[in-house]
């Protein structure tokens, strides 16, 4: 299933070119208030409402996607974890670029552990990416993002995909500079996740999923999560060994070779093929 | 006024050493729901409550502060953002201790930005701090901490005050090592703010305030935020200038030198006079 945040907060489930409005599958679950949870509403009690989702996804009107604004998939990330240099070709790059290396060399993810992005970075594909310093670089990395479905801590990485909702495309918009990633990672607009929200149980194996972007219609990033050097479960295991996970925080899982400047004006097409494609323009 | 979070997500004003409950002031104040706002509800609020606040802060009942727990005094921080080597002492003794620079040399925070700490890590003073890693070092860092009250992008150094909340206590736990700040000061428990928020207008120049902590009534770190190299109105321009500040955002501003180990146990004492003083402990 193909779960998606549309126009006011709406919730939808995305069929071939349409999207079925399934926010009223949720009436009956009690909504949260002050002090909010660290989880997100509608992943942690997806499960609760799935049959009723299903029902109504099968027997509602569909609404042509092309008429509806595309919110992140995840309304309220408890966090946004990001993984770097989490490809061998993408070290490679990193250590042979000065403007990204900026003299340090990468070796390995634990070199550095992992990093966040500010949660009010977070946008939808139908929102713009903002270039903050118009004097500094500013590139496009597409990765894989997890979306954590239960609370983990100290997961092992036999068990991880148990605490999997679902996965989603993410872009790591990123200040090329001296500063830490967390930093240069989190200016608003900068962490992109859609169009939705697959469900992993329509991803067989989330380590042989091949990812893409084009900017302008030229191909920039191309590869397969099967050269993640942390892949899925080793990440969560990792993060849950630091951290309680909640349902809703993201891991973004790094990205491969490829990443280069946006200028104001360009357009980005994100794919994952087993979860979708997201265009999203760099405002002008 | 100092304001509290108690027991149940109560909300409370402390004088001397007791707490007037004021909740009910506000009952008119809708709640939010799913989507959770980036802003803290109560911190959003406060202004439209505070004369139903201060009213109910001089006619009601006080209960004992030694009978309640005291929980983290912003209950939904956006985002809880940390300054690195702000103190020019503590760059020294970071520079000296190869434990702590694990080989990089520190001099500005130009060069490293400012990082995030995960909102999963936040507690009050009357939680325990638990140590994630019994193998390796994990410090305290004693800080002033800055609460954000308004919507703030782009502020200017002369205009950062208006941006102000209050201030509260925060220790800035770290694990020693290679990684990132990001995620060695990030395990849960890691970010305790308390025992309450001072609003602004009792703070007459937030740079000019002596902090210390005591580890098992030893003193450890004690200095004054004059020695801040970015003060506290460069910082909160420094930040809005890349993300947007949410009322409730959390700004921990640096420590100074003394930074030390903590073991199971230990008791940690930490105080700025014109907020008042928290103890905290560490789990056995």
């Amino acid at each position: 299933m193909k779960l998606c945040i549309f126009n006011d907060y709406r919730i939808g489930v995305a069929i071939d070119d349409g999207v079925v409005d399934v926010t009223e599958a949720f009436a009956a679950v009690p909504k949260p208030t002050w002090p909010y949870p660290q989880s997100d509403w509608v992943i942690q009690h997806f499960d609760e409402v799935r049959s009723e989702v299903e029902k109504l996804s099968r027997t509602s009107a569909r609404v042509p996607l092309s008429d509806m604004k595309l919110r992140a998939p995840v309304a309220n990330p408890g966090k946004i974890i990001g993984a770097p240099i989490n490809y061998k070709d993408h070290i490679a790059e990193a250590n042979a670029d000065t403007q990204i290396n900026h003299g340090k060399t990468f070796t390995t993810l634990d070199q550095f552990g992992l990093f966040l992005k500010a949660n009010s970075s977070l946008i939808g594909c139908s929102d713009e990416v903002q270039i903050p310093f118009a004097d500094r670089r500013t590139d496009h990395e597409v990765e894989l993002a997890i979306v954590i479905g239960r609370k983990a801590k100290g997961v092992s990485r036999e068990d991880a995909l148990d605490y999997v909702f679902g996965y989603t495309i993410g872009l790591d918009m990123t200040v090329r500079g001296p500063e830490f990633p967390t930093f240069r990672k989190s200016p608003d607009t900068f962490c992109v996740l859609g169009p939705w929200i697959v469900t992993k149980d329509e991803i067989a194996d989330p380590n042989v999923l091949d990812l893409s972007i084009r900017v302008n219609q030229e191909v920039k990033q191309a590869s397969n999560t099967k050269y993640l050097i942390f892949d899925v479960q080793r990440l969560i295991e990792y993060a849950s060994a630091i951290y309680t996970l909640n349902p809703g925080d993201v891991i973004m899982t790094g990205t491969p070779a490829g990443v280069g400047p946006v200028v104001p004006g360009d357009v980005l097409e994100a794919s994952i093929p087993e979860i979708g494609s997201m265009t999203v323009r760099v405002a002008l």
